[in-house]
């Protein structure tokens, strides 16, 4: 940054015309200049899925008639990765993805392609984080789209260590009832799922996913019950899968190849 | 288990048809009773996605005549739930993902639809490991899955901990020329990736995406370098993102909600 203008990427999962995209280039274009560059329609679930085995394409999205961002017909790790490989001209100073409808904490952050693209951002040494707005209904992204400016700011004083993003997760209740801000850990809950079995006009069978979370830890610490009780959940993710811990353990094993 | 025949369910990226899978499947029947879960094209780099948005579709693959497995058309992770809720009569013990085509080591780990498939069995509570051949020429999946069986095996002996996976990566390279098998943790070098430039026919502008990794930790414990080396990697990954090392720093922000 160096004193000049910061220039932010923005990103989601939601398309690059979804509401919580226009709330939050909203409000962190007050911070710098902003680039968008946004799948051209909704990818949920993606998780952090790259597109290898077909061409990318780019356009220019116009909102009201003027250029608003880059329409990619790709994941959001895509649009993060041709924003910094091919699009941009130089590395930019933050990567914000989101406002995200509907929370993407616990286990739901392994799937989350509003995360993905904050996950990309962070390999590309860009710092990064992800906002999510709990609930699918009518959203309001106000509240949700002013915090992440402030974080953005703060992110780009403060810097945050190589590889590590944040995951942001924002309560839908109005502003006055946010109970404040909580410094989390990723929730264990498990979704108990099921797969709705119907049949098709053509009497074929298709099934749908269906599913919620069950046994939420009661633990402020963990994002999940943390927005449950109208905290504001910020958790702070890394790509380093390892689990350490069982290093040794294995090690143990003494697995050899076969008979050397 | 519990003496009888343990059950044991396999997946893959590469699609229902590919020979990685097919070499597993062959090794694995060894032990017990097997079923076939997989995508019914190539999945590769769909990361750990999910369909939500689309409904699933199961169909009978056969092989020469005879029933080889479930093709769905889905990701790696929604063969694993839909067979976990749909598919089977009873929780496998096992899930074994693979045997990939091309390593799955380092960075790739979270890209990798082959390590989804076996993240989503932990997340189901059965033990899972995913296997790869770091090749994509010529590939002989002959000691890879032996090896698959002998470390089926041993975990159908000793089980893993909850929510920990094992991620196999295995050099293409003949068998006496293996150096042995390390534990190792996953590498943290990063790709240089360029995306070519290329107009279509109809004059229209797309971009592939290419790249190679870079600076790879010279470190016996690293993945991607003890595969260079010709060892066999075995990595413990779990889902937990959490940068638990970060949490102390990041409270000292002292983020609060605007005024209050």
């Amino acid at each position: 940054m160096s004193g000049q203008e910061p220039h932010i990427l923005l990103s989601n999962d939601d398309g690059i015309s979804a509401p919580g995209l226009a709330a939050l280039h909203r409000e962190i274009s007050r911070l710098g200049r902003v680039t968008v560059v946004a799948p051209d329609s909704e990818k949920s679930a993606v998780g952090h899925a790259i597109t290898l085995s077909d061409p990318l394409r780019v356009w220019d999205f116009k909102k009201n008639g003027e250029f608003f961002g880059y329409a990619v017909n790709g994941t959001p790790a895509d649009c993060v990765k041709i924003a910094y490989w091919a699009l941009l001209k130089e590395k930019p100073d933050l990567v914000v993805s989101g406002i995200n409808l509907g929370s993407n904490s616990g286990i739901n952050a392994i799937y989350s392609g509003t995360v993905s693209a904050a996950t990309e951002g962070t390999i590309l040494e860009v710092p990064s984080f992800a906002v999510s707005l709990a609930t699918y209904t009518d959203p309001d992204f106000d509240y949700a789209a002013k915090l992440a400016r402030k974080l953005a700011e703060l992110i780009l004083a403060k810097g945050l260590p190589r590889g590590t993003l944040l995951n942001v997760n924002v309560p839908a209740i109005p502003e006055d009832e946010m109970a404040g801000i909580k410094i989390t850990r990723q929730g264990k809950a498990n979704y108990l799922e099921h797969f709705d079995k119907r049949t098709d006009p053509a009497n074929r069978v298709y099934y749908w996913l269906t599913g919620k979370k069950v046994q939420i830890e009661e633990d402020l610490d963990v994002d999940d019950y943390a927005i449950q009780k109208k905290y504001v959940s910020i958790t702070p993710l890394h790509y380093d899968l390892t689990n350490y811990d069982y290093l040794d353990e294995l090690k143990s094993w003494g697995l050899i190849i076969n008979d050397r």
